[in-house]
Parts: C-alpha cells; sequence; structure tokens
C-alpha cells in the first residue's frame, strides 16, 4: 500500500521517481483519493481526472518558486498530496487536516483559497505581473477545467493574457469535456474540435486571443505531460497547454456516469452505492423540481434557466431532457444566466434562475442593471442560502440577505415551509410587476398546520402568526422555527404570550404593523439565517431607532466563517431558543 | 437644414428614401447630433461613428417586431433620431426629452435601459429565447462596440450563442477600434487581423466561438450597410457581422483624437474647445493622479490598474505612458482588474484598482472571494461614488456603500477632505493586512483647518471632530461638511454644542465611542453619501437598537433616481443643515 506515495514527503521526491515509479505513484495517488472520498465525502471525478497532470507538473517545475494556481481548487487533491499533506487522504485520523480547495494556510505551496471557478487565470495573470515588476524569474502556471473557462472572469483574463502579458505565463486547459453536468457554449465544441484535429483545426480559440498553443491529446499519461511540460518550462511569453484528460479516470463507474460522480457522499468502493441513505423524505431541491416540471408541462412560455448548476433545482439528466426547450444551461456564466432572464421576460417569457447563492454573486451587476433597473419580472432562487448549507469558507450562502435585498426593485422573499416556498414560487413565476429572489429553504421540506397566502403582490406585508404583547419575534425564512421555539420558551417563562412573525420579505419593512407594535410591545427580536450587517434586522432596528422600542437583533458576525459546525456556531452567537427567552 | 431628417417621423419613412437621400440622412443626423452635443455635451464619438449602421438597419429590419439592442447604449442617438425622438436633438427646448442611453420609456424601438456596457448580446440572447418559447420569427440584433466585447457578460454571451441558440440572432459588432481610451486585450488583436485580412483570417475568434461570420470593411458606407444587413435578414442562425467603423466619423478634430471626444461637454463646433471651462481649481481625479504619479515614481512594487478608465484616476495619455509597466489598463473587465490585483499584491506588488463605483458592481464576487478571503492588500478606489456624480440611472454611486461595506474583511474608507484622502491613499497602498477600499470624495478638492492621521491600521477608530454634548453628529465622507454646517445651525439655534463626528471608516463602528456617547448624548444623527439601506446608519441604529439613544439617519432611498437634480433630491430628502437642525 502507498509503495511510492509513502516516500514523497514534498515536490522533490517526485523529481528524483523514475518512469515505473511515476506511474505507480499515480496508482498510489488514486488510492489515497479512493481511501478519503468514499469515507468522507467529496470531489471525485475532477482529482481521477488530474492525478498524472499534478505529478508532472510537480515533475517538471519546481514549486513552490514556480507557482500553480488550481481552478477549480477543487482539483487540488494530488496536489495537496504531493506537497506534504498525503497524510490527510490516506489516515482518517487525519483528515480534517486539510480543507476541499487550495488554502494558503496549509501549505506555501498554495497561493490563494479558491472555491468559486474561473478564477485561475486571473488570479496567475497578477503573480506574472507581480513576478514582472520585482524583476522575478519563476514559471507562473494556471490549471482550469471542469467547466470553469466559460465563466466570463476567465475569458477576461483570456483576452488580458492573450495581447496584454510579457514573459512566461502557462495555461493548463484541463479538457475532461465536463463541468459538473454536460458542457455547455460555442467553446467546447471548439475543444472538442481541437481534440479531434490533435490541436490542428483552423480557428483555435485560444490563439485567435492572441495565445500560443499547444496540445496533448493523452492527459493521463505521466510520462508525456512531462515531455510537454518541459517543452514549455521558461517559456518567454504566454501559451495554452490543452491537455485531455478523463473525468473520474481510473474508477470505471465514475467514468461512466461523470455527472454523478463529480462530488460525492461517503460510498462503497466495491460498489460505488452510498454508504449513507437520507431516505426518501423530501427535501427542498425536490420540491423545487416538482414545482418546475409541473410548471413547464402546463405553461409554454415558462423557462429554467441555470448556470451549470441543474443540481441546485434538483433536476436529474431525464427531467432535464423532458424539459427541452424550456430549459437551458448556460454553463458556468452567472452574468448571462441573470441577463438572458431578463431578455427572455422582456418578450413574453417566465424564467427562473436557479443556482447556489454563493455563486450567484458573479452577476450582482446583472441583478441590480439588466434586470431591477429594467424591473423586468425575472425569477431568481437561489440554494444553500443558509447558515446549515456548505459550510467551506468560499461557498458560504450567508451573505445572500445583505448583499441582495437592498437591490432596489428586487423582493426578496424568505419561505418559512414548503408550502409557503411553492406558493411564492409560483406567485413569482405568474406575475408580471417585479424581480423576484426567493431563498429556497435548507434541507427537508417541513410543513405545519400555518395557512399561506397565495398572493404577495402587497409588497413587504408580513404575516403575524401568533398576536402576542410585549414581545415580538421577527423570524425571517429559514430561522422561522428557531422563532417559533423563542416564542415557546419565552412564554414559558414568563406566561406572557409574545407575538410571533414571519416578515415573508427579507427585502423591505411593514412600517404599518412594526408602527402597531409600540402600542403594547417594547421589545423586538429578530432572527435571519444571513450577516446582520446590511440585512433585515438593521432594517427593523433603523426603523426603531428614534422610538423607545428596543430591538435584538440574531444572525452571524461580518465574518468569513470556515468548515464550521453549524449548531455551534449558532449557539456561540446566542442563537438558541433558551438563551434568547432568556435574555427577554 | 435637416432636408431628409426632417420627414422622418419614424423607422418606415427611412425605408422609402433613395440612395442620394440615405446618404443625405446620414450628414443630416450628424447634423443635429453636432447641435445637441455642442449644446448639451454628450457621448460624440461613438455616435458619430454609428449614423450610417443606424441608418442601414432600420433600412433593412422592421423596428420594433424586429429588435435592436445597444451596447454601450450611448451610441443609440441616431437609433433616437429616426424612432420619432429627433427634435430631442435639433431643437434645444426639447433637449431633455430623451436620456442619453435607450430607454423603453421613450419608445417602443428602445427595448431596455442600459448603461453598462457588454450588455447586449445576453439581453438580446434572452429575447431571442423568449421568441423561440413562444414561437414568434422576428430578428432580434445586438449592436455591440467601444470596446464592451472584452467584457465577461459580453464573452459568456457569444459563447452561449456560438453553440446553445437556435433561429435567428445577429451580432453587429461595430469595430471602431476604441474604448473610451485605446482598446486592450487579444481580441482586439484579432479584429484588427481580420479587417487586414478583409475578414478572411485564420483564428477567427467568433467562428472559434462557433459562430458564422461576415465582415465590411466600408462601415460607414450606408448602401454597403444595406447590402451586409439584406443578407443576414431572417438568417436562421447566429451570426457575427463585423462592420469597420470610424469613432467620431465627420468631424475631423473628433476623428483625430478619439479618446477627448468619446464623451464631451459643451463645445464650439468650429474650434471643438469647451464652452465652459473649468478653471485650475484642483479636483479629486487630479489629486489622485498626482498621488499615483509620485507613488509610482518612488516604489517600483507600486501598480495601477484600471479595467478601461484612466480618466476616473485622472491619468492622461502622457502619464500612462511614462507610468509604463506600472500602469495596466485590462480593458473593460471588472473581474480581470481585481482579480490580478489580488494576484499582483500576493505576489509582492502593490496595486491600486481605480474605476466608476457603478462599474466595480461587475466585480462584486471577485472582491468577495478573490481578494477578501484571501485578505490581499489590494486597494480599491471608486470614483463617482456620490449622489452629486453621474445622475444617470444606470450610473449612480449611491449604491457602493451599501454593496461594498458588509463584505468581511474589506476596509471601507471615506475621507472628507484633499489631506486626508491622501493620507488614507498612502496608507492603504504601503500597508499589507487588509484589503482596502477608498470612496473618493466628489468635485473639488476641499481642505479645512482639521489635522489629518496617517495610520488607519487601528480600524474603526472614528474621529471626534468636535467634542460637545446632547447631540453627536456622525457625518461621513462626502457628507462630512452638510454635518458641519448642522452643528453649527444646531448650535445657533439651542446654544448647545453638538459633537461632531468623522467616521473615517465605513465599513465598520468604534463601538467604544458610540458607548461613550451614552453618557452625555441622547440623540445621534447619521449622514452619508449613499442609500441608507445596507449602509453606515443602519450600523449605528443597530448599534444602538436596544438603548435609549435615538438615533435619525439621513441618505437616499433605496430607489432607482434618474437624471435628478442633486440639490433639489436632497432637500426633498430632508438633507439641509437647517431642515435637521430644526428636527433636531
Amino acid at each position: 500500500m502507498y509503495e511510492v506515495l509513502s516516500r514523497i514527503h514534498g515536490p522533490e521526491d517526485v523529481k528524483s521517481l523514475d518512469d515505473e515509479e511515476l506511474v505507480r505513484l499515480a496508482a498510489d495517488i488514486r488510492d489515497a483519493l479512493m481511501n478519503r472520498i468514499s469515507k468522507a465525502g467529496g470531489h471525485f471525478g475532477p482529482n481521477f481526472g488530474v492525478v498524472e497532470a499534478t505529478i508532472a507538473l510537480h515533475y517538471v517545475f519546481d514549486s513552490p518558486k514556480d507557482k500553480f494556481v488550481f481552478d477549480v481548487s477543487h482539483q487540488s487533491y494530488p496536489h495537496k498530496i504531493l506537497t506534504g499533506r498525503a497524510e490527510a487522504y490516506t489516515n482518517p485520523e487525519r483528515f480534517r487536516d486539510v480543507s476541499g480547495y487550495t488554502n494558503p494556510e496549509e501549505s506555501e505551496h498554495d497561493f490563494f483559497n479558491v472555491g468559486h471557478t474561473s478564477t485561475s487565470i486571473a488570479l496567475a495573470s497578477g503573480l506574472a505581473e507581480g513576478r514582472n515588476l520585482l524583476g522575478g524569474h519563476e514559471n507562473i502556471i494556471a490549471l482550469i477545467g471542469d467547466g470553469a473557462l466559460s465563466g466570463g472572469e476567465a475569458l477576461e483574463a483570456l483576452d488580458y493574457a492573450g495581447s496584454e502579458m510579457k514573459g512566461n505565463f502557462i495555461i493548463v486547459v484541463n479538457d475532461n469535456q465536463q463541468a459538473i453536468a454536460e458542457v455547455h457554449g460555442g467553446l467546447y465544441e471548439n475543444l472538442k474540435l481541437l481534440r479531434e484535429t490533435d490541436g490542428q483545426a483552423e480557428n483555435n480559440l485560444f490563439r485567435a486571443m492572441g495565445l500560443d498553443y499547444v496540445y496533448e491529446a493523452e492527459g493521463n499519461d505521466v510520462l508525456r505531460l512531462i515531455d510537454v511540460f518541459r517543452k514549455v518550462k521558461d517559456i518567454d511569453h504566454p501559451i495554452v497547454v490543452h491537455i485531455n484528460t478523463v473525468k473520474g479516470k481510473g474508477y470505471g463507474i465514475a467514468e461512466k456516469n461523470k455527472e454523478a460522480w463529480h462530488y460525492t457522499a461517503p460510498f462503497d468502493p466495491n460498489t460505488g452505492r452510498p454508504a449513507i441513505s437520507f431516505g426518501d423524505t423530501e427535501r427542498y431541491t425536490d420540491l423545487t423540481a416538482a414545482y418546475l416540471m409541473d410548471k413547464a408541462k402546463k405553461d409554454g412560455s415558462f423557462i429554467v434557466v441555470t448556470p451549470a448548476m441543474p443540481g441546485a433545482a434538483g433536476l436529474t439528466p431525464q427531467m432535464r431532457e423532458e424539459l427541452g426547450i424550456q430549459y437551458r444551461d448556460v454553463g458556468i456564466a452567472e452574468e448571462q444566466a441573470v441577463a438572458m432572464a431578463s431578455g427572455i421576460a422582456k418578450n413574453g417569457g417566465k424564467p427562473v434562475v436557479i443556482t447556489a447563492a454563493t455563486f450567484m454573486q458573479r452577476a450582482f451587476d446583472q441583478i441590480s442593471q439588466d434586470v431591477c433597473i429594467n424591473n423586468t419580472p425575472v425569477t431568481i432562487v437561489l440554494n444553500y442560502a443558509s447558515v446549515m448549507a456548505m459550510n467551506d469558507v468560499t461557498h458560504l450562502g450567508i451573505y445572500a440577505i445583505s448583499a441582495f435585498s437592498n437591490i432596489p426593485n428586487l423582493v426578496v422573499l424568505a419561505p418559512t415551509s414548503g408550502r409557503e416556498y411553492r406558493a411564492m414560487l409560483s406567485w413569482a413565476v405568474d406575475q408580471k410587476d417585479h424581480p423576484v429572489m426567493i431563498l429556497m429553504p435548507h434541507g427537508r421540506v417541513t410543513d405545519d398546520e400555518r395557512t399561506v397566502d397565495g398572493d404577495y403582490s402587497d409588497l413587504n406585508r408580513f404575516k403575524v402568526e401568533q398576536r402576542g404583547s410585549k414581545v415580538a419575534i421577527l423570524a425571517l425564512g429559514d430561522f422561522y422555527g428557531i422563532g417559533k421555539k423563542v416564542a415557546e420558551a419565552y412564554e414559558r417563562r414568563t406566561g406572557i404570550q409574545p407575538t410571533l412573525i414571519n416578515p415573508r420579505f427579507a427585502s423591505g419593512i411593514d412600517a404599518e404593523l412594526l408602527e402597531g407594535l409600540k402600542a403594547d410591545h417594547d421589545r423586538i427580536v429578530t432572527l435571519e439565517d444571513g450577516i446582520v450587517d446590511g440585512g433585515f434586522g438593521q432594517k427593523i432596528s433603523a426603523f426603531y431607532a428614534d422610538s423607545d422600542m428596543k430591538v435584538i437583533s440574531y444572525g452571524m458576525e461580518k465574518e468569513f466563517y470556515d468548515r464550521y459546525d453549524s449548531r455551534r456556531l449558532l449557539k456561540d452567537l446566542g442563537i438558541d431558543p433558551e438563551m434568547i427567552a432568556e435574555t427577554l
């Protein structure tokens, strides 16, 4: 086990291996990857595909003097294994030593903490410009794959590199013919053409951008890659090295079903079957998919748009097939998704754009300008907009309310139950007056006895779920359940029934209701599944700022949290029904 | 005067003109443009260059059934002239009838209100997808120029159109070889190559993206253009029509100095000289340029990065030349500018990124992820971050504090004088611990007797400029002057000297100072040059929310204002020293 890998303590050890050992090292790395990912979950396909390229890079170049930037950096596991962090893959007790992305806090071989796609060429171009400024001579290498090339940031950087950069700059395009799902976009057709012509096709995108170019068909052959990288090492201008790799290489099941094996939960390596079953509990993604499929069937003007995140909408390949022209995956291209949706709405369609909250930051300006200034009825659904969702620092959804709810014209809705979520979706899609953003609740669908309105056109009308006195609890979206428990704990302790409010709207306030509370309340609690700064609670504080009403707002701090335990974090922040009731 | 133009009341009138009249119409349109722009200012070069293309488009296609999307829509003046709005160019009394951008409120021939670049292909792709969904058959035409192609949104859309779109879609690339300043990026080298080979070059960028392509060298020949557009009308797939035009065509002075004549203030048509002189009062852009030039000379690791907005930094062509490798214009590509700056900082450089506040929204995610998560010491300077700056709805700077100051790790500084601005710039560039954003004050440099600290590393330390009692006025950045007048008016009325605070930091609060105010103050006023929602004042309200302190926050509403008079708007919002003192 790990015969060669066990001798690798850093990149310098890779350089001394002979051809046979290099091939053996690749097998060892795959064993280590299998060990970790089957037990702890993680990005499978991207890392299995990039094993040989990573070995070859470390064999040829001199990290950390020469600098690698990975994109998406979820394909950096083999790099971590070769740079002193192998135990975090071979030894379960050390799994927690590393994050799932490059991380400068872990190693001098990592330069950026990056989790969003399409960043490597731009970040690396900066390393190169910094080098030029200070007179350095190291190689700067950006490795980009998994559909990341279609993102605006990557394309802007390619364009820049094509004419503006001096000196060494190497862009390795790890072409594994996939994003998370299938790739979309003209440039992927160009990559296909280049593969089919062994890099000789006329109309080479990279050459058209002004870049030098080489092609290597055998991107999982470590010796071939070493040859290629040797040829470009210390080159004096920007060049693209296009390598053809197989996503999931070395594990048949993953090679066959690339989408399912992009990222996987723990599984049995012998069968590929999940180690943990979620059972058949309905999740909010399931509810979303059910709504989308049903609506599409009934309404030919309805269309689903996603920037390469069909999973965020619960859409399986079969469902996408069935949606036909009513489904548009624009590739990793959030700006295009949002702006196109505005055009669709303008020409009579009913578009829903769905992705992860954290990725929607990419389209901040398009939401503001292309959609909201034009007031086009686009519905944007954000998945993972919760402290309970993805907990890598690069993937947090807790900034969504603060970032988006202050954009004029945008109606931001925060549903508190399955029924309410469905009602909000339905209203948003069919109305014609507003751009609407809906924060999909996290996890399993919860429902209770509360009635739900089907019409939200009377904007910023909060819903009083329980009328009481003294204290009013405004519990937004995902945190409604906590608010309800606060109400119960407070009543248990004091005998006084407090008022419990479901604000529903994160982007505005119900001034009439808030004014009315002054009569028999003297204390307000706000709860939201996001940072307090710029968020909902501060709108409530501002409303009462020149009155005698006391307001306490609960939510996250304006901080970058990383790989936290959400239950513990909430406790640390005092977001706990008993603690809040005690404070009151 | 306006012999042909006077007979044009809509696009149908263009269709009935003979060849000679079409040429004459172009001259009439230039006369109308000259009339308006020389008297009222506006985008000169872009509109003079696109006269023939616009006539040909309206001659061949059937607007508004066929739909044009202009990009940047500041090149839509000739389109407005041909669609019933000619008087807004010929008659000074009607100048105010139209905005400087396409505007659906003005005409059924306009589909979007757009002022940011690089949007047309994406928005138009949506119109086409909407058409496909509903079974329509109209032509959809995006016209893109002035450097807009390099923006990520445009590139994402090209990529999408290259493989994913069905049916008619026409992208007119109005190649006038310029952004506001000179163009930068590999794709412009490709356009050059295509011009030089009459469209026949190998490695055609558009063909590489999967798009069909035609080239027309005579982009200011209306008859040639009519031929070209006729050939692509009703085409059944996406195609790029690349036309070679001359920016400023027809006015020699403008053809020769394209950058100065991109946009111009009122001028004398006979000489090209400005009608109004600003005199030699120092403006904040001048101060910025002086700092940048001086710093670059002294520090070889210092570098200025701009996404095609050197004017926002006051940098003339001569200064840029002098900066050499210490100046990088990345083209219209805000994402690249910000991410590259992070890389530069990581590799030892000291980057300053400068552009307009409104355009920096494009890089929201890059600021958050590429810079702030990585905590790289990038300095971002925003010009026009003020209600007193550009007042078109698409160019407002009043959202900057709300949008950016809630991003963790980002230190947002709001200077209140020339001396303070310079001190903040100097500190930000030389420190290594934080990403810093500086809101450049608007207009003329003001200075007073106040002392200024040179060190801001003790974050969120507010500066008490005048210690008083009862009332404390927190006047941020550009609004410090108003705050000072409020203090004077209050003292005059009550005899009580209030406390006047210069917060300096927009992104955090000085809890110790705020706590201390409770002892002898019972009322706080906050003033900021931005919207209140998500802004600075709400942080202050939130701090005092569970205390007896009363807070009133002044700023703009969460609204899209358009072409307002800033003095009047401020009055309407109660942002007036006497009115505020009265309220107190």
